[in-house]
Protein backbone atom coordinates (compact mmCIF):
# COMPACT_ATOMS: atom_id res chain seq x y z
CA UNK A 1 0.00 0.00 0.00
CA UNK A 2 1.01 3.62 -0.64
CA UNK A 3 1.71 4.27 3.00
CA UNK A 4 4.37 1.78 2.95
CA UNK A 5 7.41 4.39 3.63
CA UNK A 6 5.48 7.10 5.78
CA UNK A 7 6.93 7.41 8.89
CA UNK A 8 5.63 9.88 11.65
CA UNK A 9 8.20 11.86 13.54
CA UNK A 10 6.69 11.92 17.31
CA UNK A 11 7.01 15.82 17.68
CA UNK A 12 4.83 16.06 14.80
CA UNK A 13 1.85 14.72 17.46
CA UNK A 14 4.04 16.42 20.41
CA UNK A 15 0.88 17.19 22.44
CA UNK A 16 -0.42 13.47 22.38
CA UNK A 17 1.39 10.93 24.95
CA UNK A 18 3.69 8.87 23.39
CA UNK A 19 2.39 5.77 23.70
CA UNK A 20 -0.81 6.65 22.73
CA UNK A 21 0.92 7.80 19.80
CA UNK A 22 2.34 4.53 18.78
CA UNK A 23 -1.08 2.67 19.18
CA UNK A 24 -2.45 5.39 16.98
CA UNK A 25 -0.23 4.88 13.80
CA UNK A 26 -0.74 1.18 12.97
CA UNK A 27 -4.51 1.94 13.45
CA UNK A 28 -3.86 4.77 10.69
CA UNK A 29 -2.26 2.29 8.41
CA UNK A 30 1.51 3.88 9.38
CA UNK A 31 4.13 1.60 9.97
CA UNK A 32 6.90 3.74 11.09
CA UNK A 33 7.68 6.17 13.78
CA UNK A 34 10.71 9.08 14.59
CA UNK A 35 11.28 8.99 17.89
CA UNK A 36 13.12 11.64 20.29
CA UNK A 37 15.46 11.19 23.29
CA UNK A 38 12.48 12.82 25.58
CA UNK A 39 10.17 9.64 24.77
CA UNK A 40 13.34 7.58 25.98
CA UNK A 41 13.94 9.53 29.02
CA UNK A 42 10.15 9.11 29.78
CA UNK A 43 9.73 5.13 29.46
CA UNK A 44 13.02 3.95 29.21
CA UNK A 45 14.72 2.39 26.26
CA UNK A 46 13.87 -1.05 26.94
CA UNK A 47 10.26 0.07 27.47
CA UNK A 48 10.08 1.80 24.74
CA UNK A 49 11.69 -0.77 22.29
CA UNK A 50 9.05 -3.26 23.02
CA UNK A 51 6.31 -1.04 22.63
CA UNK A 52 7.56 -0.40 18.97
CA UNK A 53 8.04 -3.94 18.55
CA UNK A 54 4.49 -5.23 20.05
CA UNK A 55 2.89 -2.70 17.74
CA UNK A 56 5.35 -4.11 14.36
CA UNK A 57 6.71 -0.24 14.10
CA UNK A 58 9.83 0.42 12.72
CA UNK A 59 11.66 3.21 14.60
CA UNK A 60 13.09 6.11 11.61
CA UNK A 61 14.74 8.17 13.05
CA UNK A 62 15.97 8.99 16.80
CA UNK A 63 16.16 12.98 17.48
CA UNK A 64 18.11 14.53 18.22
CA UNK A 65 22.09 14.28 18.53
CA UNK A 66 24.27 17.44 17.84
CA UNK A 67 24.92 20.59 19.79
CA UNK A 68 28.71 20.77 19.07
CA UNK A 69 29.80 24.56 18.98
CA UNK A 70 30.33 24.63 22.74
CA UNK A 71 34.19 26.39 22.85
CA UNK A 72 34.60 25.59 26.27
CA UNK A 73 36.90 22.18 27.11
CA UNK A 74 34.31 20.59 29.56
CA UNK A 75 31.27 21.55 27.58
CA UNK A 76 32.60 19.66 24.67
CA UNK A 77 33.61 16.91 26.91
CA UNK A 78 30.21 16.88 27.88
CA UNK A 79 28.61 17.13 24.62
CA UNK A 80 30.58 14.22 22.88
CA UNK A 81 29.39 12.29 25.93
CA UNK A 82 26.11 12.68 25.62
CA UNK A 83 25.87 12.17 21.96
CA UNK A 84 27.54 9.10 22.72
CA UNK A 85 24.59 7.76 24.73
CA UNK A 86 22.27 9.18 21.59
CA UNK A 87 23.92 6.78 19.47
CA UNK A 88 23.78 3.87 21.43
CA UNK A 89 20.06 4.89 22.13
CA UNK A 90 19.72 5.05 18.67
CA UNK A 91 20.85 1.26 18.12
CA UNK A 92 19.08 0.07 21.52
CA UNK A 93 15.65 1.45 19.76
CA UNK A 94 16.67 0.02 15.69
CA UNK A 95 16.81 3.40 14.47
CA UNK A 96 19.38 3.23 11.65
CA UNK A 97 20.14 7.06 12.31
CA UNK A 98 20.49 9.42 14.81
CA UNK A 99 19.67 13.10 13.70
CA UNK A 100 21.79 15.72 14.57
CA UNK A 101 21.23 19.27 14.79
CA UNK A 102 24.57 21.62 14.95
CA UNK A 103 24.13 24.19 17.65
CA UNK A 104 24.40 27.58 16.95
CA UNK A 105 26.58 30.41 17.77
CA UNK A 106 27.71 31.91 20.45
CA UNK A 107 27.08 35.30 20.82
CA UNK A 108 29.84 36.43 23.15
CA UNK A 109 32.02 35.86 20.30
CA UNK A 110 30.01 35.80 17.37
CA UNK A 111 32.27 33.61 15.47
CA UNK A 112 30.28 31.00 12.92
CA UNK A 113 33.34 29.89 11.01
CA UNK A 114 35.17 28.56 14.70
CA UNK A 115 31.61 27.15 15.73
CA UNK A 116 31.31 25.11 12.62
CA UNK A 117 35.04 24.01 12.43
CA UNK A 118 33.92 22.70 16.68
CA UNK A 119 31.02 21.09 14.64
CA UNK A 120 33.02 19.35 11.97
CA UNK A 121 35.31 18.18 15.02
CA UNK A 122 33.06 16.91 17.28
CA UNK A 123 31.26 14.86 14.54
CA UNK A 124 34.76 13.49 13.69
CA UNK A 125 35.32 12.62 16.91
CA UNK A 126 31.92 10.41 17.66
CA UNK A 127 32.05 8.87 14.02
CA UNK A 128 33.41 5.80 14.71
CA UNK A 129 31.64 5.28 18.41
CA UNK A 130 28.62 5.09 15.70
CA UNK A 131 30.23 2.95 12.86
CA UNK A 132 30.93 0.48 15.75
CA UNK A 133 27.14 0.94 17.17
CA UNK A 134 25.69 0.00 13.48
CA UNK A 135 24.16 4.17 13.70
CA UNK A 136 24.37 6.53 11.26
CA UNK A 137 24.51 10.40 11.82
CA UNK A 138 22.35 12.54 9.98
CA UNK A 139 23.51 15.53 9.86
CA UNK A 140 20.61 18.38 9.60
CA UNK A 141 20.85 21.94 8.00
CA UNK A 142 18.49 23.48 9.51
CA UNK A 143 17.08 27.02 7.12
CA UNK A 144 19.05 29.64 7.68
CA UNK A 145 17.04 31.38 9.67
CA UNK A 146 18.06 29.08 12.70
CA UNK A 147 22.22 29.64 12.37
CA UNK A 148 22.58 32.23 14.99
CA UNK A 149 20.94 30.65 17.34
CA UNK A 150 20.00 26.86 16.57
CA UNK A 151 22.57 25.17 13.92
CA UNK A 152 24.92 26.46 11.90
CA UNK A 153 24.81 23.97 9.32
CA UNK A 154 22.68 25.54 6.87
CA UNK A 155 22.91 24.03 3.71
CA UNK A 156 23.37 20.07 2.03
CA UNK A 157 26.79 21.11 0.53
CA UNK A 158 28.14 22.37 3.92
CA UNK A 159 26.74 19.07 5.57
CA UNK A 160 28.17 17.29 3.04
CA UNK A 161 31.87 18.60 3.72
CA UNK A 162 31.46 18.23 7.01
CA UNK A 163 30.50 14.53 6.86
CA UNK A 164 32.95 14.08 4.04
CA UNK A 165 36.11 15.28 6.42
CA UNK A 166 34.79 12.93 9.35
CA UNK A 167 36.55 10.62 7.17
CA UNK A 168 33.82 7.88 7.87
CA UNK A 169 30.82 6.13 5.70
CA UNK A 170 28.61 6.87 9.14
CA UNK A 171 28.00 10.20 8.38
CA UNK A 172 25.38 11.57 6.01
CA UNK A 173 22.47 14.07 5.62
CA UNK A 174 18.89 14.22 6.23
CA UNK A 175 17.22 16.63 3.77
CA UNK A 176 14.32 17.99 5.40
CA UNK A 177 12.20 20.01 3.17
CA UNK A 178 11.57 23.20 5.07
CA UNK A 179 14.91 23.47 5.89
CA UNK A 180 16.68 23.43 1.81
CA UNK A 181 13.23 23.49 -0.27
CA UNK A 182 14.66 27.27 -0.93
CA UNK A 183 18.23 26.40 -2.02
CA UNK A 184 19.15 26.59 -5.36
CA UNK A 185 21.29 23.99 -5.90
CA UNK A 186 19.07 22.02 -4.56
CA UNK A 187 19.19 19.25 -6.85
CA UNK A 188 22.70 19.47 -7.25
CA UNK A 189 23.36 18.82 -3.96
CA UNK A 190 20.85 16.02 -3.46
CA UNK A 191 22.51 14.34 -5.96
CA UNK A 192 26.20 14.78 -4.04
CA UNK A 193 24.52 13.57 -1.09
CA UNK A 194 23.30 10.42 -2.67
CA UNK A 195 26.08 10.11 -4.89
CA UNK A 196 28.34 9.09 -1.72
CA UNK A 197 26.39 7.23 -0.03
CA UNK A 198 25.41 9.99 2.23
CA UNK A 199 21.09 10.62 1.56
CA UNK A 200 20.47 9.12 5.05
CA UNK A 201 16.68 10.40 5.61
CA UNK A 202 14.06 12.47 3.97
CA UNK A 203 11.64 14.61 6.23
CA UNK A 204 8.98 16.84 4.73
CA UNK A 205 6.50 19.31 5.66
CA UNK A 206 5.71 22.27 4.56
CA UNK A 207 6.68 26.72 4.68
CA UNK A 208 4.01 28.11 5.91
CA UNK A 209 3.54 32.04 5.77
CA UNK A 210 2.79 34.06 7.73
CA UNK A 211 5.76 32.76 10.37
CA UNK A 212 4.66 31.95 13.74
CA UNK A 213 5.80 34.00 16.77
CA UNK A 214 8.42 31.06 17.31
CA UNK A 215 9.75 30.44 13.83
CA UNK A 216 10.74 26.69 14.40
CA UNK A 217 6.47 26.38 14.77
CA UNK A 218 5.76 27.69 11.18
CA UNK A 219 6.30 23.86 9.86
CA UNK A 220 3.08 23.25 8.34
CA UNK A 221 0.87 20.02 6.78
CA UNK A 222 2.41 19.23 2.82
CA UNK A 223 0.06 21.11 1.01
CA UNK A 224 -0.48 24.35 3.46
CA UNK A 225 2.57 26.01 2.11
CA UNK A 226 4.81 27.31 -0.70
CA UNK A 227 6.95 24.09 -0.93
CA UNK A 228 6.27 21.57 -4.71
CA UNK A 229 6.71 18.40 -2.77
CA UNK A 230 6.45 16.25 -5.99
CA UNK A 231 9.44 18.06 -7.36
CA UNK A 232 11.77 17.78 -4.21
CA UNK A 233 10.54 14.50 -3.87
CA UNK A 234 11.54 13.15 -7.77
CA UNK A 235 14.88 14.50 -7.04
CA UNK A 236 14.92 12.50 -3.89
CA UNK A 237 13.68 9.35 -5.73
CA UNK A 238 16.23 9.99 -9.13
CA UNK A 239 19.10 9.06 -6.72
CA UNK A 240 17.52 6.02 -5.81
CA UNK A 241 16.64 6.73 -2.16
CA UNK A 242 13.56 4.51 -1.01
CA UNK A 243 13.80 5.01 2.08
CA UNK A 244 11.17 5.88 5.16
CA UNK A 245 9.46 9.82 4.47
CA UNK A 246 9.60 11.53 7.68
CA UNK A 247 6.53 13.67 8.34
CA UNK A 248 8.06 16.29 11.13
CA UNK A 249 5.71 18.91 11.65
CA UNK A 250 5.82 21.98 14.32
CA UNK A 251 2.67 23.55 14.99
CA UNK A 252 0.39 24.82 17.20
CA UNK A 253 -2.87 24.38 15.15
CA UNK A 254 -1.61 20.45 14.35
CA UNK A 255 -0.81 19.88 17.82
CA UNK A 256 -4.34 21.38 18.59
CA UNK A 257 -5.92 18.27 15.50
CA UNK A 258 -6.79 15.23 17.65
CA UNK A 259 -4.24 12.52 16.91
CA UNK A 260 -6.24 10.45 14.50
CA UNK A 261 -7.26 13.62 12.73
CA UNK A 262 -3.96 14.59 11.86
CA UNK A 263 -2.83 11.51 10.67
CA UNK A 264 -5.50 11.20 8.17
CA UNK A 265 -4.56 14.41 7.01
CA UNK A 266 -0.87 13.76 6.92
CA UNK A 267 -1.83 10.23 5.15
CA UNK A 268 -3.68 11.97 2.84
CA UNK A 269 -1.54 14.46 1.81
CA UNK A 270 1.21 12.09 1.66
CA UNK A 271 -0.42 10.13 -0.67
CA UNK A 272 -1.53 12.82 -3.04
CA UNK A 273 2.05 14.96 -2.92
CA UNK A 274 4.22 12.43 -2.19
CA UNK A 275 3.81 8.73 -2.46
CA UNK A 276 3.38 9.18 -6.43
CA UNK A 277 6.84 10.36 -6.91
CA UNK A 278 8.64 8.62 -4.70
CA UNK A 279 10.07 5.94 -6.93
CA UNK B 1 37.59 61.17 8.45
CA UNK B 2 36.21 57.89 9.07
CA UNK B 3 32.50 58.23 7.69
CA UNK B 4 33.70 58.68 4.79
CA UNK B 5 31.95 55.59 3.01
CA UNK B 6 29.10 55.65 5.56
CA UNK B 7 25.66 56.39 3.52
CA UNK B 8 22.23 55.95 5.14
CA UNK B 9 19.76 54.12 3.40
CA UNK B 10 16.57 56.10 3.70
CA UNK B 11 14.87 53.58 5.29
CA UNK B 12 17.32 53.21 7.94
CA UNK B 13 14.85 56.79 9.35
CA UNK B 14 11.63 55.65 7.51
CA UNK B 15 9.30 57.71 10.05
CA UNK B 16 11.56 61.06 9.56
CA UNK B 17 10.33 62.83 6.34
CA UNK B 18 12.86 62.73 3.52
CA UNK B 19 13.68 66.15 3.32
CA UNK B 20 14.13 66.64 7.37
CA UNK B 21 16.40 63.23 6.82
CA UNK B 22 18.29 64.60 3.85
CA UNK B 23 19.14 68.03 6.27
CA UNK B 24 20.36 65.62 9.17
CA UNK B 25 23.13 63.78 7.24
CA UNK B 26 25.73 66.54 6.57
CA UNK B 27 25.06 67.91 10.36
CA UNK B 28 26.09 63.91 11.82
CA UNK B 29 29.22 64.11 9.18
CA UNK B 30 27.96 61.22 6.95
CA UNK B 31 28.03 62.25 3.09
CA UNK B 32 25.91 59.22 1.27
CA UNK B 33 22.35 58.55 1.01
CA UNK B 34 20.65 55.53 -0.45
CA UNK B 35 16.94 56.82 -1.62
CA UNK B 36 13.81 55.19 -2.38
CA UNK B 37 11.54 55.26 -5.26
CA UNK B 38 9.04 56.79 -2.83
CA UNK B 39 10.96 59.55 -2.24
CA UNK B 40 11.11 59.99 -5.81
CA UNK B 41 7.09 59.75 -5.95
CA UNK B 42 6.71 62.13 -2.84
CA UNK B 43 9.46 64.95 -4.23
CA UNK B 44 9.69 64.69 -7.91
CA UNK B 45 12.55 63.86 -9.57
CA UNK B 46 14.20 67.27 -10.04
CA UNK B 47 13.75 68.45 -6.77
CA UNK B 48 14.90 65.06 -4.57
CA UNK B 49 18.10 65.37 -7.12
CA UNK B 50 18.58 69.79 -6.02
CA UNK B 51 18.22 68.69 -2.45
CA UNK B 52 21.11 66.00 -2.65
CA UNK B 53 23.37 68.42 -4.67
CA UNK B 54 22.67 71.53 -2.49
CA UNK B 55 23.61 69.69 1.07
CA UNK B 56 26.69 68.22 -1.15
CA UNK B 57 24.93 64.79 -0.58
CA UNK B 58 26.08 61.32 -3.25
CA UNK B 59 23.29 58.96 -3.69
CA UNK B 60 24.82 55.45 -3.18
CA UNK B 61 22.15 53.53 -4.53
CA UNK B 62 18.45 53.68 -5.31
CA UNK B 63 15.87 51.10 -4.42
CA UNK B 64 14.62 49.16 -5.63
CA UNK B 65 13.89 47.40 -8.99
CA UNK B 66 13.01 43.85 -9.42
CA UNK B 67 9.82 41.54 -8.77
CA UNK B 68 10.44 40.16 -12.15
CA UNK B 69 9.06 36.49 -10.93
CA UNK B 70 5.21 37.38 -12.54
CA UNK B 71 4.21 34.36 -15.14
CA UNK B 72 1.48 36.33 -16.42
CA UNK B 73 2.70 38.13 -19.95
CA UNK B 74 1.32 41.44 -19.09
CA UNK B 75 2.59 41.44 -15.58
CA UNK B 76 5.81 40.74 -17.15
CA UNK B 77 5.52 43.74 -19.48
CA UNK B 78 4.96 46.14 -17.07
CA UNK B 79 7.43 44.89 -14.65
CA UNK B 80 9.95 45.25 -16.78
CA UNK B 81 8.56 48.96 -18.18
CA UNK B 82 8.57 49.58 -14.62
CA UNK B 83 12.06 48.51 -13.94
CA UNK B 84 13.08 50.63 -17.05
CA UNK B 85 11.98 53.95 -15.52
CA UNK B 86 13.87 52.89 -11.92
CA UNK B 87 16.92 52.90 -14.07
CA UNK B 88 16.25 56.23 -15.56
CA UNK B 89 15.46 57.55 -11.86
CA UNK B 90 18.85 55.89 -10.61
CA UNK B 91 20.75 58.22 -13.41
CA UNK B 92 18.64 61.35 -13.05
CA UNK B 93 19.51 61.03 -9.07
CA UNK B 94 23.63 60.13 -9.86
CA UNK B 95 22.82 56.94 -8.01
CA UNK B 96 25.04 54.70 -9.52
CA UNK B 97 23.18 51.43 -9.18
CA UNK B 98 19.62 49.85 -8.82
CA UNK B 99 19.44 47.85 -5.57
CA UNK B 100 17.17 44.45 -7.41
CA UNK B 101 14.70 42.50 -5.30
CA UNK B 102 13.51 39.25 -7.49
CA UNK B 103 10.05 38.81 -6.40
CA UNK B 104 8.49 35.28 -4.49
CA UNK B 105 7.27 32.31 -5.64
CA UNK B 106 3.68 32.55 -7.02
CA UNK B 107 1.38 30.24 -4.68
CA UNK B 108 -0.69 29.36 -7.48
CA UNK B 109 2.35 27.22 -9.04
CA UNK B 110 4.99 27.27 -6.26
CA UNK B 111 7.30 26.85 -8.85
CA UNK B 112 10.59 28.32 -7.28
CA UNK B 113 12.95 27.17 -10.11
CA UNK B 114 10.46 28.81 -12.88
CA UNK B 115 10.52 32.20 -10.69
CA UNK B 116 13.72 32.17 -10.96
CA UNK B 117 13.98 31.47 -14.58
CA UNK B 118 11.95 34.65 -15.16
CA UNK B 119 14.16 36.57 -13.04
CA UNK B 120 17.30 35.89 -15.21
CA UNK B 121 14.93 36.49 -18.27
CA UNK B 122 13.80 39.76 -16.89
CA UNK B 123 17.51 41.01 -15.91
CA UNK B 124 18.87 40.27 -19.30
CA UNK B 125 16.35 41.76 -20.89
CA UNK B 126 16.43 45.64 -18.62
CA UNK B 127 20.58 45.19 -18.71
CA UNK B 128 21.11 46.91 -22.04
CA UNK B 129 18.90 49.71 -20.77
CA UNK B 130 20.83 49.87 -17.74
CA UNK B 131 24.55 50.00 -19.45
CA UNK B 132 22.79 52.90 -21.69
CA UNK B 133 22.12 54.80 -18.56
CA UNK B 134 25.16 54.60 -16.97
CA UNK B 135 23.59 52.45 -13.89
CA UNK B 136 24.58 49.33 -12.80
CA UNK B 137 21.93 46.80 -11.28
CA UNK B 138 22.63 45.15 -7.53
CA UNK B 139 20.78 41.82 -7.76
CA UNK B 140 20.25 41.43 -4.10
CA UNK B 141 20.33 37.75 -2.59
CA UNK B 142 17.89 38.24 0.04
CA UNK B 143 17.63 36.01 3.37
CA UNK B 144 16.60 32.58 2.46
CA UNK B 145 13.75 33.12 4.73
CA UNK B 146 11.65 35.82 1.99
CA UNK B 147 12.09 32.98 -0.84
CA UNK B 148 8.41 32.45 -0.45
CA UNK B 149 6.95 35.86 -0.50
CA UNK B 150 10.00 38.23 -1.69
CA UNK B 151 13.10 36.87 -3.35
CA UNK B 152 13.64 33.89 -5.14
CA UNK B 153 17.53 34.86 -5.23
CA UNK B 154 18.78 33.82 -1.91
CA UNK B 155 23.00 33.42 -2.02
CA UNK B 156 25.75 35.63 -3.60
CA UNK B 157 26.29 32.25 -5.96
CA UNK B 158 23.05 32.25 -6.94
CA UNK B 159 22.59 35.89 -7.83
CA UNK B 160 25.81 35.96 -9.69
CA UNK B 161 24.84 33.15 -12.10
CA UNK B 162 22.15 35.05 -13.17
CA UNK B 163 24.21 38.20 -13.29
CA UNK B 164 26.32 36.18 -15.76
CA UNK B 165 24.04 34.56 -17.63
CA UNK B 166 22.85 38.30 -18.44
CA UNK B 167 25.90 38.80 -20.72
CA UNK B 168 26.36 42.72 -19.15
CA UNK B 169 28.57 44.25 -17.06
CA UNK B 170 26.04 46.27 -15.64
CA UNK B 171 24.47 43.57 -13.53
CA UNK B 172 26.08 41.96 -10.65
CA UNK B 173 25.10 42.09 -6.57
CA UNK B 174 24.81 43.40 -3.07
CA UNK B 175 26.01 42.31 -0.57
CA UNK B 176 23.87 42.78 2.90
CA UNK B 177 25.06 41.44 5.67
CA UNK B 178 22.10 40.33 7.58
CA UNK B 179 20.44 38.35 4.35
CA UNK B 180 23.77 36.75 3.50
CA UNK B 181 25.73 36.34 7.07
CA UNK B 182 25.43 32.99 7.54
CA UNK B 183 26.32 31.50 4.26
CA UNK B 184 29.04 28.74 4.44
CA UNK B 185 30.72 29.79 1.39
CA UNK B 186 30.50 33.34 1.68
CA UNK B 187 34.46 34.38 1.47
CA UNK B 188 34.22 32.56 -1.94
CA UNK B 189 31.10 33.93 -3.41
CA UNK B 190 32.47 37.58 -2.06
CA UNK B 191 35.58 36.71 -3.97
CA UNK B 192 33.75 35.79 -6.82
CA UNK B 193 31.62 38.69 -7.28
CA UNK B 194 34.92 40.69 -7.00
CA UNK B 195 36.78 39.13 -9.50
CA UNK B 196 34.15 39.06 -12.12
CA UNK B 197 34.02 43.15 -11.37
CA UNK B 198 30.06 42.70 -10.08
CA UNK B 199 30.86 43.35 -6.10
CA UNK B 200 28.59 46.36 -6.64
CA UNK B 201 27.61 47.29 -3.03
CA UNK B 202 28.18 46.51 0.70
CA UNK B 203 25.22 46.88 2.97
CA UNK B 204 25.45 46.17 6.59
CA UNK B 205 22.76 45.65 9.51
CA UNK B 206 22.43 43.25 12.08
CA UNK B 207 20.66 39.80 12.63
CA UNK B 208 18.59 40.35 15.93
CA UNK B 209 17.06 37.68 17.53
CA UNK B 210 13.83 37.14 18.93
CA UNK B 211 12.64 37.80 14.76
CA UNK B 212 9.95 40.73 15.09
CA UNK B 213 6.73 39.47 13.98
CA UNK B 214 7.76 41.11 10.85
CA UNK B 215 10.42 39.31 10.28
CA UNK B 216 11.71 42.19 7.95
CA UNK B 217 11.90 44.08 10.78
CA UNK B 218 14.17 41.96 12.84
CA UNK B 219 17.32 44.48 11.32
CA UNK B 220 19.28 45.57 13.84
CA UNK B 221 22.01 48.63 14.39
CA UNK B 222 25.48 46.66 13.73
CA UNK B 223 26.37 45.47 17.11
CA UNK B 224 23.37 44.05 18.67
CA UNK B 225 22.71 41.08 16.74
CA UNK B 226 25.24 38.09 16.10
CA UNK B 227 26.89 38.94 12.95
CA UNK B 228 30.58 39.48 13.08
CA UNK B 229 31.36 42.89 10.96
CA UNK B 230 34.96 43.19 11.57
CA UNK B 231 35.21 39.38 9.55
CA UNK B 232 32.95 40.02 6.79
CA UNK B 233 33.94 43.73 6.33
CA UNK B 234 37.31 42.05 6.03
CA UNK B 235 36.49 39.99 3.17
CA UNK B 236 34.90 42.47 1.19
CA UNK B 237 37.90 45.05 1.88
CA UNK B 238 40.00 41.87 1.02
CA UNK B 239 38.57 42.18 -3.09
CA UNK B 240 39.67 45.64 -3.35
CA UNK B 241 36.17 47.34 -2.70
CA UNK B 242 36.36 50.72 -1.89
CA UNK B 243 32.91 52.20 -2.68
CA UNK B 244 30.14 52.69 -0.01
CA UNK B 245 29.22 51.21 2.54
CA UNK B 246 25.44 51.54 3.47
CA UNK B 247 23.59 51.09 7.07
CA UNK B 248 20.21 49.97 6.04
CA UNK B 249 18.08 48.98 8.95
CA UNK B 250 13.98 48.30 8.93
CA UNK B 251 13.79 47.80 12.97
CA UNK B 252 10.99 49.72 15.18
CA UNK B 253 12.74 50.55 18.04
CA UNK B 254 15.26 52.57 15.46
CA UNK B 255 12.34 54.32 14.21
CA UNK B 256 11.16 55.36 17.28
CA UNK B 257 14.69 57.12 17.82
CA UNK B 258 14.97 60.76 17.26
CA UNK B 259 16.86 60.93 13.62
CA UNK B 260 20.24 62.61 15.23
CA UNK B 261 20.29 59.67 17.92
CA UNK B 262 19.73 57.57 15.50
CA UNK B 263 22.43 59.01 13.35
CA UNK B 264 24.39 59.48 16.13
CA UNK B 265 24.22 55.58 16.66
CA UNK B 266 24.55 54.43 13.56
CA UNK B 267 28.03 56.24 13.52
CA UNK B 268 29.31 55.26 16.25
CA UNK B 269 28.95 51.69 15.69
CA UNK B 270 30.47 51.98 12.63
CA UNK B 271 33.51 53.44 13.17
CA UNK B 272 34.42 50.61 16.01
CA UNK B 273 32.95 47.89 14.07
CA UNK B 274 33.43 48.61 10.17
CA UNK B 275 35.14 51.03 9.02
CA UNK B 276 38.32 50.05 10.91
CA UNK B 277 38.27 47.05 8.52
CA UNK B 278 36.91 48.10 5.52
CA UNK B 279 40.64 49.12 3.86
Amino acid sequence: MSLDRLAINRWTCRTTPVEQLLEALPAAGIGSVGLWREDVEKLGLAQLRRRTDDLGLRVSSLCRGGFLTASAQADRASALDDNRRAIDEAAALGAPTLVMVAGGVDLADKDIRGARERVAEGVAAIAGHAEQAGVTLSLEPLHPMFAADRAVISTIDQALDIAESAGSPAVGVVVDTYHVWWDPYLERSIERAAASGRLLAYQVCDWNLPLAAEPLFSRGYTGDGYIDFPSITRMVAATGYRGDIEVEIFNEDVWADPVGTALATIAARYEELVAPYAG
